[in-house]
């Protein structure tokens, strides 16, 4: 019977090289998170179809590859909609399954709890170039910790492991949810505008402050309160400065705390960071999801026009899951993207090793394949990557083929000469 | 809203101790099968419903997770059976995608291609312990290599791992489908009633050879051709000598080169083995997929009742998928198993690092957390695992709970002494 050869829409298969450089990516991040005390976990793949159409998951909800319930529960004859039919889903992230986790196991956790989860996620995106329908997605999260400690762990930790992967020069933007707010209610705002005030001005990147300004006034805000909010992102610089001038401007709509913190937070990361990569003060930054509720930082690189990662506090999520309020922050990086920016580049993975292939003429006799056996045994203890193949006719090709995949080194094994090896 | 916290039924959560055990086994599965010269691939988790229900998957065909249509292709109305409504399923196992994989890629594959595969797969089979829905595979194969040299490859990659994994005294049993065949050819049994004597040979291990002589003759065989039959088994050994009892005594119904190569695959891995174990030459192995040609081969430990591994050569398969005959040998090793067995064991993880924490006073100024920060900076450069946590009022429990994780190296950071830290 014949196979469909290519993958189901949207999902891809791995070739050789995308994936040396796939699995020394993760093994970078297991051992750079590690030394920052975070434990590796894993949910199921598969979720309660209730948790994940839960309303956490904002528009992922709609792209979720759904389960058809198995046996006596499917019954086809009286289903009405997709929710008669189905009972699990695939999961589209990593925080959910995680709410769910913590719930399940806190009791068994340390407080505060550091995470690592690195995962598939499935989406049913629509098909395009670089996106796919299952992802790899890598998230650390600290659970637990009220304090800004956890956002400098966070940072320190990503940052130190992009240093790792040979990225530098990019930039950290760091804002937090309550200078948003501050800034919109110093302006005149109102607070049933915010958020709609906050998604124009998180187009700020694409169209300038001249395009935000055009934008806010067409959706009727008052001109003073557009001019006000715009002169401050002026007068706003982007560094501790900035943060101060915010703690001034904004008194009595930022809470002390918050100007506190951010300080912190940035001056604690510059004075400990251990890769090359700039802090930027950023009161532009938005970030999509509205379940942040403090912290919200993204990963800036000008090799690539995105962000690649981000995250930030989000303090009611898991008590709305769970019933208890955790403090919780997490950052996500983009572990797609990073693979894509070390492939284009022609990364060679460091730890890619000598390769050496022995080519055995045919019928070689069981000595000499014993010979075979043993050198090459010697060189894979001490390291090697080590291919034994036999001799095909045309043996130039053949050649030329082992060091496409780098294999260079290549001995001939002749029956003849096999005590010369 | 509340949320469903057990994990979706017969699939678990995975708590950070069992992790680290798992990351540790998939360390060392890549880095010992590199050096054997295999490449990692991966294939998407969800594959074609139809390549799933190709009958190549046996009876795991009716434990698909199947995954329902989306869009305009779902029409619930007129659906009238699962196949109306499902276009894909999670894999069930790994040998069908790389089928699908080879067939998609073969071009830009090497020849002969030694694959390594790592990843979850789905069966929805009635829980029960130590039984998962989702569980991890790892298979090696190698795809265009007629010779022997394959099977040498794959046991010694394999037993290799096993070694590093602190194993031994383990043993490979390895028996070959050509052999089964022969022994029924010998002792007069019917080529249709093949099948159905390897399924009570099969038994050997629970029933012994009374049991499989009482069963054989309860099936209406020839009295004179169990008799001869189970002769034959008490006569072969184990080892290589019994080979060649074989290759003598089945003249006529063995083909010579199925003994000779047996022959050199023991002999070969018994050479140039670096594990402790034993090869045997086992001729009541049959192992179950009616998929396997020539060579079979199985793990058996002590410690662990049933098989943690097994494979064997498949020659027809790809072919049947692909339409081009492609010589094929696998081995699988049991993921689940051997982490369980190491848990078991309370195995302590060779490259655990060594732990320190500070524990930092509350209202620590700036100037004391950098301070913390960039000593926690320096151990975690050197490789340790370094926790920052903020005290709390019970700090003698809370070093309780840290020396649990491991982290019995607590330096107490308080405001007043820092600069002596």
């Amino acid at each position: 019977m014949a196979l469909k050869r290519k993958p189901v829409t949207g999902m891809k298969d791995m070739m050789p090289e995308e994936m040396e450089i796939r699995d020394y990516v993760i093994s970078q991040i297991k051992e750079t998170y590690k030394t920052f005390g975070f434990s590796s976990i894993e949910t199921p793949c598969v979720e309660h179809i209730e948790n994940l159409c839960s309303k956490q998951g904002g528009d992922n909800e709609k792209l979720i590859f759904k389960i058809l319930k198995r046996g006596e529960k499917l019954k086809i004859d009286t289903a009405k909609e997709e929710s008669d039919l189905v009972d699990g889903g695939l999961r589209y992230d990593l925080t959910v399954p995680l709410s769910r986790y913590y719930s399940n196991n806190a009791n068994d956790l340390p407080s505060p709890f550091k995470a690592l989860q690195m995962g598939n996620v499935w989406r049913a995106d629509r098909p395009q170039r670089g996106r796919f329908r299952q992802f790899m997605q890598c998230d650390i999260d600290i659970l637990g910790e009220p304090s800004n400690l956890a956002e400098i762990e966070l940072i320190l930790a990503t940052t130190t492991l992009l240093g790792k992967l040979d990225f530098s020069n990019f930039t950290i933007r760091i804002n937090d949810r309550r200078f948003l707010k501050a800034m919109a209610a110093y302006s005149g705002f109102k607070e049933e505008d915010y958020e709609n005030v906050f998604i124009i001005l998180d187009k700020m990147d694409k169209i300038g402050l001249d395009g935000v300004a055009a934008e806010l006034e067409e959706n009727g805000y008052a001109k003073e309160s557009v001019e006000k909010y715009l002169q401050l992102f002026k007068e706003i610089t982007n560094d501790v400065q900035g943060v101060r001038y915010c703690k001034e401007k904004l008194e009595g709509f930022l809470p002390d705390e918050a100007a506190a913190s951010l300080e912190m937070i940035i001056t604690s990361v510059e004075s400990a960071k251990e890769a090359e990569f700039k802090m930027s003060f950023d009161p532009t930054l938005v970030r999509g999801m509205s379940y942040y509720t403090g912290t919200i930082f993204e990963i800036s690189m000008d090799e690539f026009g995105g962000s690649v990662g981000g995250g930030g506090r989000y303090d009611e999520m898991i008590g709305k899951f769970t019933g208890q309020n955790t403090p919780a922050v997490g950052f996500s990086i983009g572990f797609e993207r990073i693979v894509m920016l070390l492939l284009e580049r022609g990364y060679k993975v460091p730890t890619s090793r000598d390769k050496k292939a022995f080519l055995i003429e045919k019928n070689m006799p069981q000595a000499g394949m014993l010979k075979v056996l043993d050198l090459a045994k010697k060189e894979r203890q001490a390291g090697k990557q080590v291919m034994i193949v036999n001799m095909k006719k045309n043996k130039k090709f053949q050649k030329e083929q082992l060091a496409q995949q780098g294999y260079e080194d290549i001995v001939d094994c002749y029956k003849d000469s096999i005590d010369n090896l």
